[in-house]
């Protein structure tokens, strides 16, 4: 796991409760696997694609219109809890990836944010 | 950096200078950016923007038929040892990283190969 994690000061980035966040952060990534950094870095494509796949479901599709949108709804932000890291519950805490940062950014007083990651799966395809 | 580097037996991904191999890989990449591990890796699509890029040179163009191929030929391998990780010169030796590659898989007697790398550079654009 690669993880760029970016304060606005070279002084918070040497802070060991920054060092220790940007640790969890990356064992969070290497153990959930999440594909994106928040629900916005969502290319729209894939967010659009997703939303088609999830309303033609003959479940969905067999209600009225209106609810129909509803539960399409509730089902991308359960998509969202498994592929958006600031989404996901941190470790079994009831707090996701998100309010651990922001409770970082309260107590550390500055902001720090999560820019990008990568993840290697051994013998993934390409 | 990130860096995937593939033994075909874990009892060798084990070994020291395995080890110290990818290291030494991870360091070559850290320190001089390639964006491809082998020129047959370079997409069909940029190899060829970049002969044309070069070929358009007016002093290219003012050569003859023949030579200009040979010109570009020329200037595209040297391009490579810029971008291709495999292309590279291996810090002050002589060799290219490829034969560091080479030399290790004849020393350790199993293939060895660079799947993949990731390279973040502090402040670059995403």
């Amino acid at each position: 796991v690669l993880i760029e994690v970016n304060s606005e000061t070279d002084f918070v980035a040497r802070n060991d409760e920054f060092q220790a966040l940007v640790k969890n952060l990356a064992m969070q990534v290497a153990g959930l696997a999440p594909e994106y950094v928040t629900i916005e870095s969502i290319p729209a494509d894939v967010l659009e694609a997703k939303r088609s796949e999830l309303a033609a479901d003959p479940q969905v599709q067999s209600k009225p219109a209106d609810i129909r949108d509803r539960i399409v709804d509730g089902q991308l932000r359960k998509w969202y809890e498994q592929v958006v890291l600031y989404e996901q519950p941190y470790r079994d805490t009831d707090q996701t990836v998100g309010q651990l940062v922001t409770d970082a950014i309260a107590r550390i007083g500055e902001n720090i944010r999560v820019r990008r990651f990568t993840r290697y799966q051994l013998g993934e395809d390409l």
